[in-house]
């Protein structure tokens, strides 16, 4: 019998890890289907071991390539490793499902290593909620170490990058030619910055340029983001960054940081579960018709926003 | 005496238009200072008559320098013109205070122009709301056309291009060698399209770019996006961009998307109002020590965040 909904045998068989349960639990949060809050308070108690690493930066530095080395290195320090590859971007641009191809063969068979692919659904928020439900699921499922991949730059980026524990932001050498491409919040969500394509011309004044434009930024903590330079496509460079990560995360633990930023991600998580409920029980007690007489009577410019809105509020 | 929040006096010069009420108008809205709702409600009235045009793209396209033409050709044509210049990004970058002091100086002592910058203030959503509020205050003073400029890619200018009637996306030659250029919405977004800086290689080869992905787009409407050539530094094809935005307003008039565009933006706007209400008068009945020990609760994992929201929402 095909279930329609999460079940309990479903939920024990993805939190040990089963990969066909896991992938349909995947699903199942992705869909917001019934039942995936059962699935997600089931996994929310077992979440806490697994650390979370994204790695973001714009569209061909060469992500895609630099996280299977990352994987390959963390499975050769023993490490269970699942990968969330996010695309916020244009629906019809199709490079996450093409580089997740090339990247299933390089990891396939390998059962200490989970890829799953997230695309837009028209919702940039329900995309960030989304990947950071993915990642309870995983981390409750074991796997020790989920690395976040996100393509592109803005605000999505910045949502997506506060899920996870350590960031790297990944630039090309001639990123670093141009200040323009130090905008974006780029250099504020960074906790490690890398240098991909390094083989290629001006990677050390690229390099040079991220120190100075970091070296701008207001400090937040004793943390100082290192630079590192990979070449990803031959896999050099990839065991130091790995170290750095590691490096970032105890510093993290030690500091109380990992804590606080945990402490601050529940408590937006809990907001936004908030805003959405407040919101459904409101709509739900405006009748549709009133609601399309008070928006009538705005694009007739009769009331203003503000007077609809108490309006309606008052109701 | 000088006024701490907006006076009817001061409501009733912004609205004739007086550069020096406005500004101060305009920053009230920024600063959500008290009062600003009044101006608001006062503005809405009289809005409905300026066509908002937008226009985005990434960083170094040349978009100040090409919305300083564009004014200049708009004032040519005897049209009042406001410009507000976006910047979301980072703060330590002061490209939009450069640019903009530049075209100060160019577009200065011209009362039919009028030039406003706003930048990020932490809140990107907030933004997007201020932009549009600024609209609202520069289309009740009077202004015929407002020119939106903002910088960079992503959720932020999808947000700030939904302010706009008609928008146009910023490229330079090279952005239309890569499908990468095209990813984060950009091609989404676009009534027009620019290829700025179009005297450098290649620009006839990232115009056939972008009209091959636009054939990929989703016809949404019988508008077909036109692909134009500027110089902007030299003033090459800006009579022909105002003529085509001119176009597409007309276009939008008859078709009837205009009345949609605005329609869905007012019902937007008032969706964000009462979603904020509702948040704040939520938070105004659940008492801080409940709240801290939700959040503690949450922290050991004692409760899951949906059960967290269920109590706080039946207390």
């Amino acid at each position: 019998m095909r279930t329609e909904s999460p079940d309990t045998e479903l939920i024990e068989r993805t939190l040990r890890g089963d990969r066909v349960a896991l992938a349909r639990a995947l699903s199942w949060v992705e869909n917001e289907a019934p039942g995936s809050t059962a699935l997600l308070d089931a996994c929310f108690a077992k979440t806490g071991a697994a650390r979370r690493i994204g790695i973001t930066g714009p569209p061909g530095a060469g992500k895609s390539t630099l996280v299977t080395r990352l994987a390959q290195e963390y499975r050769a320090r023993e490490r269970s490793v699942a990968i969330v590859a996010v695309d916020p971007t244009s629906p019809f641009s199709g490079g996450a499902l093409l580089g997740d191809r090339v990247r299933m063969a390089e990891l396939a068979g390998d059962p200490g290593v989970f890829i799953r692919s997230m695309a837009t659904r028209g919702s940039l928020g329900g995309l960030a909620v989304h990947t950071a439900q993915a990642c309870d699921v995983l981390d409750a499922a074991g796997f020790e170490r989920i690395l976040i991949e996100t393509v592109g730059v803005g605000q999505s980026e910045l949502e997506i990058a506060e899920t996870a524990d350590s960031t790297a932001v990944v630039l090309v050498p001639e990123s670093g030619d141009s200040i323009q491409a130090m905008k974006a919040g780029l250099m504020e969500i960074g906790d490690l910055f890398v240098i991909n394509k390094a083989d290629r011309d001006g990677a050390d004044r690229g390099a040079h340029a991220i120190r100075s434009a970091l070296a701008l930024r207001a400090p937040t903590s004793e943390w100082r983001p290192p630079v590192l330079m990979t070449v990803a496509s031959q896999g050099t460079g990839v065991t130091e960054l790995v170290s750095g990560f590691e490096e970032h995360l105890a510093f993290l633990e030690t500091a109380g940081d990992l804590e606080r930023r945990r402490r601050r991600r529940l408590e937006q998580h809990l907001e936004e579960l908030l805003h959405a409920a407040l919101w459904r029980s409101f709509r739900s007690r405006v009748p549709e018709t009133a609601w399309r007489e008070v928006i009538a009577e705005l694009v007739e410019r009769r009331v203003t926003p503000h007077q609809a809105a108490e309006r309606l509020l008052a109701d």
